[in-house]
This record gives structure tokens, C-alpha cells and sequence, in this order.
């Protein structure tokens, strides 16, 4: 039977050809399939990485209070949609444009090459717009359950056109860093730290949530859904392996994606097995939270090393990050700084980590194999400048929020909840639930 | 150290062949490995769009009252598992066949030929019962709270075998539309105008839920899991990567799939943040449900333009989208019709937006684009030409349900809920939920 | 515009050569691309199975009671993550390493080649080790709501690391079933019987939950989150197109891939369909959990024989299915094996199923297409002496827990729920629950 159809898009080299091939037809026609297949691999990974804002939404609603939940969602909502924007406008084009601190050119990518390597530009900007969008949600978490939504509407659109374009500029866009040998394949840096010390200048200015510290004693304000964060968690997990073996930018033979991807996975299991025999042994419980960001503590060291160490290293990195994330959570509340999520140990203090593990563990430069303290000092340099530079520069912006439109809710209204407050809504019509503060 | 492996299948070319290639032997090594990414790709993008259904499952299932969740779930669960068998037995053939007004061979795929294009049959087909079963979950939404469980049944037989097929038929399949040159590239009119249409007339002749409009009044009746639904939302984002960017069919260099994926991502963020500004204008407050709404809305009106059409066209084109899904809500409130989770303008208005919008901004035969007007025309007709055809057709078949086992349950069935009523079960057991009509 | 670019790794291949391309230097060329191709779709199938982990998780958790949420969850995210190492350092190297009755070389992947067929070892590892994780998950919905945690990690690194490996190692890794020519595709054996019948073992060993069975009948005890667990089967159902298309270890021509897609989707489908209206005629109402309950099966029981019979033959095979899982969830309430999600109809009766059809179904050999019974007589063999060695191994592993730490909380802590007990924490805070036993 012939199949009548009106809904392919043209074939092309897949069809006979009817002059007979060449040695220089079938380079150009394998050179157009090599194009073919890097972009679907990138496109494939921007989805994924896309999908994380799926499990950022639920993990940060999840480990908070059933009244704010909605407010969450609809930051969380917000931040990608704005960021994509933004990252189209202008974003895009600080980060890949020309320009030693910051890019030029690019703007709607107009001018742009088709290109990017093997890669068709759409594929690319689609997926440096989802790492824009997931810096820009980490703050949300850490901020969560008091922050007005118009002043989260700014910061967001200020974060994805301008900073997080900056410190992309000068790790991945051919920045000053970039120029040093500054290794970070897909991120801990760029994407963590920066949304983790975002998170956590903006929670200190914030202050904490009423009720956090009585008597000057943390408590523990329960998260209200803790199936729905874990769902979150396995969401992220999977959307890792996007954001991670993605970062190849292009297939090749398939061993660094591969290597990058089974790293990645690795990572995550070390670091949930370690945070929670470390959480038993100082809480007395295997507390399952703390085991969730004990794994995206790994997921987030092994993002800059992830295709430059071996799958042991890879295990130690992340095993080390799940220490680093529980002592990290005891640590802030010993200092009063109120994020609910974890946003800074896991995102913040593992960023920092992961990105530092390169300089021990890289298989080529690292110290731990002979690679000397070259590397590991670029490291430490460009993690640290990152870092400083978004406290800073975060600072000041929240600090200009504060002092405009606000940066917090009423008491009244944090008591009652940001779901009514904020939004006009509940998020658990017709279950009965106790609001507490 | 030699692998022993017993498991995969035989790995054909890749391995060595003893005769040295020829140009070709090394062209036909290239036309299989074609074949091989292009049903990879295809294959890929069907798993996407079979993922929607949990997202038109959360979405459905949170926007409604828990009471009734198990109901929209099984509905949601069984008018997919049903489209896949009808699409086998007899849809396909009907869409892809030959003949004018419906096609007439390939029932259970006999004798069609192996590829269709360069996508294997099997994986053609796969994608294609996956927009079937899209089309069909739509109006589980629109008829949600009320509708008995068997009619649904019979309905989505009827729509899967039947009517669905009939409008792919004309556009897809070669038919009357296709041959007008009406261009639809991956279902604003054929999924989403059809299921979205069909909810329409679906609603009106089963009535208002009882208590929503009450003295003339709308009354908001508000969904019980706002997070379930967000969540929904962001599969259906995840998975319309799969709806939109797989209607190529092919990868090819990559170029088309790409544009396509980012058109679809601003598309959506575009119309979240319209949604939001207008409904904060009316409202008064950001609502979320509504924002959602709009990004849905952003995702149907990109469907039908998205290879067609600039970056910059794709935000406009959502950013309307956005727009109309709002005013969509508030007129169909006004005039009675009751769609608990705003099927109607999502799927319905802006399926027929999306394929006008075709005619204005189609980068070579577009109004905006120098085009002229016959493009226009030809979108304008065809889309409210399938519109009418669901709305008479979908009219016929639910009134021959009303009128023999009945549409509608009780009116104690209404109030104990349907999951009791009709499934013998509950969603939340354990919990404390206050029942309300 | 130039772009700047610091990201991309090495593009290689793509890059025009300086010197002409010749036809052994495009062999090359295309042998890289395929390694290439074949090693991202089984990272991608990795992903996908990985990720059905979120799927059992949520299942599992749907279909229990709140109290005893947080348990199940942390025993889910643990065993994936416990799996995962012990695959990397030993299981890996139980499975396919060199040796009849088990492997013996390659832990922790050292002496391995570089690659498995046209796969990077690396790729085809972690696609193995999700494959682990999900054989060890499946015994955590039969044995839930009052095993100890403890116990559960233990029991964890004993099938990760050995049992299941051994199993592998006869089918998949070389050894006597695969001598024989026993054929289990993706592992209706390999992965689901094993998972099943250590399940039933163990329910067995920790005896019915408090309440199941009074008065000598059993009594339904309703799971506290249906739409969680509908969430959970869509997961599940998503990932299994990598779990079963993925195991073709290689794209060649698309066609295996394609077909073992199609064959999934459809005979999870008619699962479904004919649970439904099995227990629609026996209980008088269309359940929703067994609904599901049904797709899992025609997923389990399609496992095996999904590349080998026509999509015919698979909605046959599913269709079975969905009555096995009715008859044995019925079965077991008869014999008072409390298994709380049905884990043992599921994965251990369909695992069985499964492999038997392939002696009924397989195009060539079997007993329907005139292939006779030899096969058939195989794959019996085969399936029931693996049950066989599961429930003797792992109830020599359990009974020795029983005798040591314990298999099974105290009566006080059951009825107070494991969240709790084991983990001091609550799955809603906030929310007002009913605690039943």
C-alpha cells in the first residue's frame, strides 16, 4: 500500500540520489547527518534540563508549608518563562556575544551563525535558555514562604538578563576566566553557585521566616508534602542527565557523553548514601530530606568535573558533597540563615565544591594525579570570584528592591500565607489543614 | 578482558566489514543509518507526547474537586489505552489510507509498506496513536465531575476510531484540505481544535456541575491540588518537545527540529506571562491556575505555526494565545458553559488561533509576511470547516449517549462524588476532605 | 557573528578534514558515528529506565497508607542508590564477567573494553545498573508498611550485588539459560521474576500487616494517594520505552527499536483494558488501582517477547496479562500473602507469563507459528528454575535478617507508622490523617 502523506517535512539526503555518490558527496552528506544528530542530542538535553524546573517546582513546594505552595509554583512558573524571554532579548547575547566582561552582540540572536560547532543555533540557544532558567529558580527556594512576588519578578528578570549572562560570559563565552583554563564543564559554578550565593545573600536580607528562631533556638518547620519533593528529586535526577552529558555539545563516538552520564549517576548515589549515614549518625534517624539533597549535593559536585574524572573519583566527589550538604544545613541554622530548602549547602556550598574537586581530581591536571596546584588554584580563584561577585552584585539588587517596593510580606500576610496573599488562592481546596507559623 | 554477551541484537553494519567499502556500499551504510536516527527521533518524540497523557492527567485531576479524581483519572488511563488498540485496528487506515473524505486500507497496518519517509512504520504509527490519544483525553477535561464512566467509554471509541482519523484524514492524510494546501504541522486543528471542540459541544449538552451557576452567577469551584496540576503542566510543556519538534518526521541537519523546539519554548513562556498580566489587570491578583493556563495556551497556538514561523513571531503568536485563553474563561463563565478545567479555550480557541495565525506570519506566504490573504483564507476555512465537522458529528454521538444509557450520573451521585459512585473508590483515603457541591 | 565559544568539546570528526576524504577514511568516519549513535540511545534508554525509579516510588507510595509514605521512599531512593554502587564495584562483574555459574572479572569495570558491541562500556553499564535498581525495587511495594529499614538496606545490597547479577549472568551474561537458547528480550525474567518472587518470599517471612486479615477474611486496607500512584504507572509505564525499545544495545535501521516500542505500548494498553473489565464483571465496579495494576502487567508480560512477536501477538500477551494480575491479586488475598501494591502478580506471575509467551509467540519459534515445543520447553525451564533460585536465596537472606536485626518492626510502630519510627518525620505535616492499622 502507498501511504499518502501530507506531513513529512522534506527528506532530502535520504533519498536516492540520483547521480551516483562521491567521496565528496557522501563527506557532505555525513557531515550534514553529523549535524542532524548533534543538535537532536542537544535539543534531547534542553528538554531535560527544561524538565528540572518540574522538579525544582515540586521539591522547593514540597519542603515548605501547604499555605505558600502556590507561591512557589508560580515563582518557579515565572522564572523559566522570564528567563526564556530574557535570555532571547538580551541574555544570550552578554553571555556568547564578543566582549571581555561582558558579551555585545547577538541580541535575538540576529547576526549569530547558523552554528555553534556541530550544533544548529536554536538547539543551542534552547539549551544554554534552560541552564539560564534554572539559575535563576534556585533562589526561589531559599527565599521561600516570605518574599513578596513582584519583588521575586524582578530579581528573576535581573538575574537571567544580566548576571547570570556575566559570569556565563567569563567561564563559557570566552570571558577572562575561560582565558585562565578555569574548568567547569557543565556548571557547578556557572549555574550553582551562582543561584546558591544568590540565594543566600538575598535569605539573609530577607530574614527568616516568623516562628524559625524562638529563644534563639532553630526550629524545624516541617515540609508539608514530602512525597511530592521526592518526586521532585528523582525529576532533577533525570533531568541531570540533560544537563550534564548534554554539556558534550555534541555526540562524537559517544564516550564522553557516556562517561559524563554514568559520573553523573554515580555522584548522586555516593551522595545520598553518605548524607544519610551522616544524618543518622548525628540526628539518631536516616531523615529522608537530608538523603534527597544529600543526592543533588552530588549531582551538583560532579557537574563541573563530571567528564574530567573517573567513575571512582566521581563517587568520592559526590560522597563528600553529601557530607558537605548536612553539616552545610546544621551549619546555617547555627548562624540563623533561614533557607527552607536547602537551597544554599546543596546549590551554594557544593557549587563551590564540585568546582574545586576538578583541580584534585582532573585525570589530566589534577593534584591528586600529579597535576600539580596550577589548576586547583584557577579553581579555587574563579569559584571564589564567581561567588563574591554574585553576593555582591545580588546584594545590591535585593538591597534596591528593599528599599523600593519591598522585599517582604506583611506579618498578617506571612501568618495567613502567600497562596491567599499573593495569589487568591489555595493550593488544597477541601483538605483540612493546619496553618501554622 | 572479553565481554561474554548474550544479549543484544545483532549489531549489523557497524561492525567491519571483511570487503573494503565502495562509495556504493558506503551509500547504502548511510541510507540504513538514516533510517536508524530518523525512527530513533520519531520514536523518541512519540514516548514525549505518550507522556502528555499523565500531564493532561495531573492537570485534569487537580483542577477539579478530589472527589471526582479517580473518575478523570481511569477516564484519562482508559481513552488512551483505548486509542492505541482503535488507531491499530482501524484508525490508522482511516487517516492514512487512500480515499477522499476517509482512507480505506491498513487496518492493523496489513499492507503498508515498511517506512513511511525514512521513519519505520512502527515508529510512524506509534507517534500518530499518541496524537490520537492526545485528541481524546482533551475532552475528558471540559465533561470532568458529571459525565457517567461508560459513555465515556463509548465516546472515546467513537473519537479515536472514528472522528479523529477522519479530520487527520484531510489534512495529514492526503485529503481535501491537504490537497488546498492548508498547513497544520503538528495539530493546532488537527488534535487540539478536534478535542477542544468536541469539549465544547460535550459541556453544553451535559450541563453546568450542579451549584455552579447559582441565581445567574457563576461560582468559582476551585481545583484540590494545585501542585498536581502545576506538575501536569510541566509534562505537558516536557512532552509537547516531543509533540512539536517530532512532527518533522525527520532530522535531517537538525534545523528544522531545533527552530521548532525553541518556537514551542517562547511560545509558552510568552503566553504564561501574558496570561498572568491579564488576568492581574481583571482580577486583580496573579493567579496561577490562569498562568498555567496560558502557557497551555502558548503551546496549542505555536502547534500548527511552529516550523513556519521566526522566534520573534512564536512570542507574539503565544503572547495572544495567552490572552485569548483569559478572555476565553471569563466569556464562556458568561454564557454558561461549564469546562471545569478551561478545555475549551485551551485546546478549542486557540487551536483555531494558532492555525490562523499560519496565515499571518508563515515567513513566505504569511498576510504579515507579503504574503497576501490566499494562505489565510485557505487556514481560516479549513480550521472552522473541522471545527463545525466535530461540533455536528461529537454533537450526534453525545446525544445518541443521552439518550440511550444517558450522559450524565445522578444528581446524589453528583454530590457523593464519582469516585465512590462510579469507581468504588477513593483518591485520598485516610485524609480529611471536606465534600462540597 | 563569530561567536565565542569555550564550551564545546572537541567536535572531531565533523570538522573538515584537510586531506580528501577517501572510502576507508569515510568507513572510519561512520564506524566513530555509529558507536556515536548507538551509545546515546542506551544512555538515553538509561535514563529512561532510571527513571522509572520515581515511578515505583510513587506507586508504591500511592497505594499504602500516609504514615508509612516516607519509609517506602527512602527505601526506593536507597536501593537505586545502594544498586548503583554495588553494580559499578561488583555486580557488573558478577554479571558479565567470564564464569559459568557466575562472572568473575571485571569489578569496578577494571580490564573491561572499551566497548559492548557499537556501545562505550560506559553507556552500557549504566543502562545494566538501572536494570539492577529496578529488580531490587520491586520487592519494596510486597514487603511494605512494616519492615525495618535496616533490614531493607541490607536485603538491598545482597540482590544488587548478587542475586540478581547471577540470574543476569545465566540469561545475559553467557551462561547456562543462554547456552540453551532461552530468550528473554528486556527481562520479563531477568529483571520482573526476580523482583517478584523475592517479593513473595519475603512477604511470606514477614507475615500480613496488622489488620489485613480478620476474622479469617481479608480486609481492604485503601491507599492513601491514588493520583500519586497514577502518576507513578504513567512513570513507569514512559520509562519502559527505554527499558524495552533500550535494549536493543543499537539503533542499525531503527526497525527492532520501532516495533519493540509499538509492541510495548500496545500490550500495556490491552492490560489495561482487560483488567478493567475483569474486575468491572467480578467486584461490579471499573477499579482504578487494578486498571493500572493491568498496564503494569502487559508491561511486565510484553518484556520478554517484545522483539520477537507481532503487535498482534503483544495485545494478545497484554491482554492475558491484565487477567493474570485480577486472578492473582485474588489469589494471594485466598492464600493470605498480604503483598500491599501487588508486586507479586505484577512482576512475578507476568514475569512468568511473559516468558512462556515467548515459546507460544515468537515468530520462528514459536508454538502458535509452527515452531514446535522445544522453546517453549526452554523458556519454562528457564523462568521457573530462576523463581526457584530467587525464593530459595532470598529466603535464605531473609530468614537470616529475621534471625539477626529483624525483619519487621514492633507492633507499637506499625500502628504508629514508619515515617515516624524509622525516620522521624511526617509525609504531610500539616494535614489532618486519619491513622488506621
Amino acid at each position: 500500500m502507498a501511504m499518502v502523506l501530507c506531513f513529512t517535512a522534506a527528506v532530502g539526503y535520504a533519498e536516492g540520489n540520483q547521480t551516483p555518490a562521491t567521496t565528496a558527496s557522501l563527506t557532505e552528506t555525513i557531515h550534514q547527518m553529523t549535524l542532524g544528530v548533534d543538535t537532536l542530542w542537544v535539543t534531547i538535553a534542553a528538554m531535560l534540563v527544561f524538565f528540572m524546573q518540574a522538579g525544582f517546582g515540586m521539591v522547593e513546594a514540597g519542603f515548605i508549608r501547604a499555605k505558600n505552595t502556590c507561591n512557589i509554583l508560580t515563582k518557579n512558573f515565572l522564572d523559566y518563562s522570564l528567563a526564556s524571554l530574557m535570555f532571547f532579548f538580551v541574555g544570550y547575547a552578554f553571555m556568547f556575544g564578543e566582549g571581555s566582561f561582558i558579551g555585545g552582540n547577538g541580541f535575538c540572536l540576529i547576526g549569530c551563525d547558523e552554528t555553534v560547532g556541530t550544533v544548529q543555533i536554536w538547539a543551542f540557544w534552547f539549551f544554554q535558555a534552560a541552564f539560564c532558567g534554572a539559575a535563576a529558580t534556585i533562589v526561589a527556594g531559599g527565599m521561600a514562604e516570605r518574599m513578596k512576588f513582584p519583588a521575586y519578578l524582578i530579581y528573576t528578570v535581573v538575574i537571567s538578563a544580566l548576571v547570570y549572562p556575566i559570569v556565563g560570559h567569563w567561564i563559557w563565552g570566552g570571558g577572562w576566566l575561560a582565558e585562565m583554563g578555569f574548568k567547569d564543564f557543565a556548571g557547578s559554578t556557572v549555574v550553582h553557585a551562582t543561584g546558591g550565593w544568590a540565594a543566600f545573600i538575598g535569605t539573609i536580607l530577607l530574614g527568616p521566616r516568623l516562628g524559625k528562631y524562638v529563644n534563639g533556638k532553630a526550629k524545624a518547620i516541617a515540609g508539608h508534602n514530602i512525597p511530592l519533593a521526592c518526586l521532585g528529586v528523582f525529576i532533577l535526577w533525570f533531568g541531570w542527565f540533560g544537563f550534564n552529558p548534554g554539556s558534550t555539545v555534541a555526540v562524537g563516538d559517544g564516550a564522553d557523553l557516556a562517561l559524563v552520564a554514568m559520573n553523573t549517576n554515580l555522584s548522586a548515589a555516593a551522595g545520598g548514601v553518605t548524607a544519610m549515614i551522616v544524618v543518622w549518625i548525628l540526628v539518631g534517624k536516616p531523615d529522608l530530606s537530608m538523603t534527597m539533597n544529600g543526592a543533588l549535593a552530588g549531582l551538583v559536585a560532579i557537574t563541573a568535573p563530571c567528564a574530567f574524572v573517573t567513575p571512582t573519583a566521581a563517587i568520592l566527589i559526590g560522597a563528600i558533597g553529601g557530607v558537605i550538604v548536612v553539616l552545610g544545613v546544621l551549619l546555617l541554622d547555627r548562624i540563623r540563615v533561614d533557607d527552607p530548602v536547602g537551597a544554599v549547602p546543596v546549590h551554594g556550598m557544593n557549587g563551590l565544591w564540585g568546582t574545586i574537586a576538578v583541580g584534585l581530581f582532573d585525570v589530566n591536571d589534577g593534584l591528586f594525579n600529579g597535576g600539580g596546584v596550577k589548576l586547583l588554584g584557577t579553581q579555587i580563584l574563579g569559584t571564589l570570584t564567581v561567588s563574591l561577585f554574585v553576593i555582591v552584585s545580588m546584594g545590591l539588587v535585593f538591597l534596591a528592591i528593599r528599599n523600593t517596593i519591598g522585599l517582604r510580606v506583611s506579618r498578617a500576610e506571612e501568618l495567613r500565607g502567600l497562596d491567599i496573599g499573593e495569589h487568591g488562592m489555595e493550593s488544597y481546596a477541601g483538605f483540612q489543614i493546619f496553618v501554622t507559623e
